[in-house]
């Protein structure tokens, strides 16, 4: 492979490959009967072989090397080589008998943690957990790291972040979001109870079709399908991105937000430039920024004032019965509800960073031994009831609760939070940047917003790394204040 | 590629990408949005062109043909290396140079076919497809055959079928059924005004699951979705069989027995042995063989009396008002309404194999030169004529109504005729094997014809060609007797 053509024909077909495995992973979890498991596994880690064996090419990797020491590449393609020499690097720097050395490892982690969360019982699971956690040392040996060997770890999900600045970042959670939640649990807390009445389910779908549209989710390049968790998946270019929600028929708050939250990863996807298909260029920045578009359209839109402003009155004409006595005030004050729980993915806009600040603090110690592994559980539980004042009566509840840890992900959670993050930052960016966003709003006007999103966003794909984007967007890198600003102008307002 | 073992492994991963391709082709039908088309189409070349490298890698041929001289292989073992040997023999045959040029042809002769027949206009057609004719006439020499040049294009779908087999069959069609037909279609045709009314659409479909599920389709690993035609796909193995079907709220008649023909599909692949999984025997034997399976449920069974004797009155339950004052033999009679028509799709159990007769003719003549190609829609209208008697007014309903030779398949309709000789005959002996089969059919009781087929067809896979299954099952080969004596039997008592 000599010409940059052929690079990105050999790149577009790895692209179509794992495009293909998208769609089996989406079938997998909508449509797949139950017997089919098995076959749908192996097809799966087929295809991914291929793909490994095509990134891992010889001559690929020969062919992006000399190219980059060619003189006659615009700054488009210098990035996409630039980008796509890390990620076969990436896939390179482990030897197959490592990489099986992890497969079974997470294959047993697997499992051991499923039992183990079945019977809450953490013994199950901690040697398996134990071989998981010596082989992430390993890896980041291998990796290689500058002062923390989470350095690596982090780095492989969020390309240059480092335990510095989420130090910095979870540091301002303790200092300065602990005190802000603890002072809102002690008040009086408004009425939820309306919002887990009898809601149909075909309702509950149609409405939440209906906001998807309205937000600008393209149903000509994607489509909203159920699973048993929500989830949202790019067939590899804008021209397919695919949403799926579960719906609740006794809890109203489930689907709307959850909804919200995989449109904004869709937007996301659908605004990617499809003339740089398979490319870096083509594809989302990292992580926390695509977490920080579901968060963004979550939270910043989807529970704010104005947005219900302008959705109260529909919801109203589709369950009227149900909503009949509900004012904005009221319907505002309930979804925003803040209260203390075990669990990270039910936990509110605030709670949430502490469950993700509880992880960050024990993944940097379990990777120095200054944890052990039988000691986890002790760890995670004073921690919760340090943070969250609130104690944890089985593991199943506590420890046991993610699966991250036994897919072998340590260094993916802080990424959920840097997306909220940069979503406060990004948002107070967009309200100076559009005029009168707040009322745009109120009047069920998104397309300002989304072109904004595209614009500042979407269009860029992995052109800069996290931090880079976010000086580019708002001239200042993470700034925690932006998020503490408007939790407190929200939250003290309630 | 030395054992015996390997040659599997490697036969299975290309299976592992062909199911991966069915999932991907199952998806176009039935949920992908609009603007997914061009990228599909690339993930779906990307996947057949690595498949394609599989299948005619050279180590893998030869590791064949070096196993097939060792005797210690068992019987099953070594015919599934013959089959492979034959299938890889098939693939390899055409030169890189050809393979593209009929690519193209196709590609072109598609094109021009759809836009010919939405002008019912044959003169857009014609010179394609005269280039699709003139590549498969050379398609016959590179292939090699004896006697007749349609030889070696019907084997491509049809292992083992030959001009001189199929002259007996269609010159018993024209000597047996034509009369038979002409005599029932100057008789009092029954009133089918009924089956016409309005059908709500979630009613039929519920109705259409509970009668796959009784004949045995096990929805565990299947399940059925809507589709623009109704298709039966395999992923790769009994473990994942979907069916398709499209509602018709107007047409009674539409839906069901689309559903149960291609619930026979389905139920032979779900009989297809999943210890063979990717190997010659745990595949469908032929087009043929899979046809008569379709065949035999949706006409055999789904048409007969007994059937509706059992489901009449569950169907009077779902739609009460629309079949309140119709008797089972009322019933009976419209659905086996005998009548010509311009289209083989919507052609009557007796008419289709005079659809497939004229197709039969034209293609044997066209490959030898008898026909030019500027002369097929003549022909055509001459045949409709000459054998249904009646008049094709536009091509769009004649000559143009079938994709089948823009995707370049010549040889390709005789199976669908096969199929349903096959079916009668194995029905015929499976009503001899089952003690009152007739009379279980009547009371819902499908199991024993079910298990008849699992053992008789399921199971071999392709361990038989057609006519050695059928030799194997009813102690003869082909024999159009049966469908001539079922069809007397059936239509004269009508």
């Amino acid at each position: 492979m000599k010409s940059y053509d052929e690079i990105v024909a050999h790149t577009q077909k790895i692209a179509d490959i794992n495009g293909a495995m998208a769609v089996l992973s989406w079938d997998k979890e909508t449509y797949l009967p139950a017997e089919g498991a098995a076959l749908r596994a192996r097809q799966m880690a087929t295809l991914s072989a291929i793909g490994h064996q095509k990134m891992t090419d010889e001559n690929y990797f020969n062919g992006i090397m000399s190219l980059l020491q060619d003189q006659a590449l615009n700054e488009e393609q210098q990035i996409n080589l630039i980008r796509l020499k890390r990620d076969i690097e990436q896939q390179t720097k482990f030897s197959t008998d490592f990489v099986e050395k992890m497969s079974l490892a997470v294959s047993e982690g697997y499992h051991a943690w499923a039992e183990a969360r079945h019977k809450s019982d953490y013994t199950i699971y901690e040697q398996k957990l134990d071989r998981l956690i010596q082989l992430k040392k390993e890896a980041a040996e291998i990796l290689g790291y500058e002062n923390h060997p989470y350095n690596a770890l982090i780095d492989q999900y969020e390309y240059g972040m480092t335990v510095d600045i989420l130090d910095n970042v979870f540091n301002q959670v303790k200092n300065d979001l602990v005190p802000i939640i603890q002072n809102l649990v002690v008040q009086e807390q408004p009425d939820t109870s309306f919002l887990e009445a009898y809601f149909n389910e075909d309702k509950q779908w149609k409405f939440g079709l209906d906001v998807l549209r309205d937000i600008g989710y393209n149903f000509q390049a994607g489509r909203q399908d159920k699973s048993a968790h929500p989830f949202s998946i790019s067939m590899g270019s804008a021209a397919d991105v695919r949403v799926t929600t579960r719906v609740d028929e006794h809890n109203y708050a489930y689907m709307l937000w959850s909804t919200i939250h995989e449109g904004g990863h869709a937007l996301y996807e659908q605004g990617l430039p499809t003339e740089e298909y398979g490319m870096p260029l083509g594809q989302a920045a990292s992580l926390s920024i695509h977490e920080s578009q579901s968060r963004l359209w979550e939270n910043h839109v989807g529970r704010s004032l104005q947005f219900w402003q302008y959705y109260l009155p529909k919801l109203k004409m589709v369950f009227p019965r149900e909503f009949q006595n509900i004012d904005v005030n009221t319907f505002y004050r309930a979804i925003n509800k803040i209260a203390p729980n075990l669990i990270r993915t039910e936990a509110d806009e605030l709670h949430y960073h502490l469950h993700v600040l509880i992880r960050y603090e024990i993944e940097k110690a379990i990777v120095t031994d200054e944890i052990k592994t039988k000691d986890i559980p002790t760890v995670w539980n004073e921690l919760y009831k340090k943070y969250l004042n609130i104690d944890v009566s089985r593991d199943a509840d506590g420890v046991l609760q993610d699966v991250h840890w036994a897919f072998g992900s340590i260094g993916y959670f802080p990424t959920y939070s840097l997306g909220s993050f940069y979503a406060a930052q990004f948002y107070h960016q967009a309200k100076r940047d559009i005029d009168s966003l707040d009322e745009k709003i109120a009047k069920g006007e998104f397309k300002p917003l989304l072109q904004w999103l595209r614009t500042n966003v979407h269009i860029h794909g992995r052109r800069y790394q996290s931090e880079e984007l976010c000086q580019k967007i708002t001239g200042e890198p993470l700034n925690l204040s932006y998020f503490i600003n408007y939790i407190e102008r929200k939250f003290l307002s309630l």
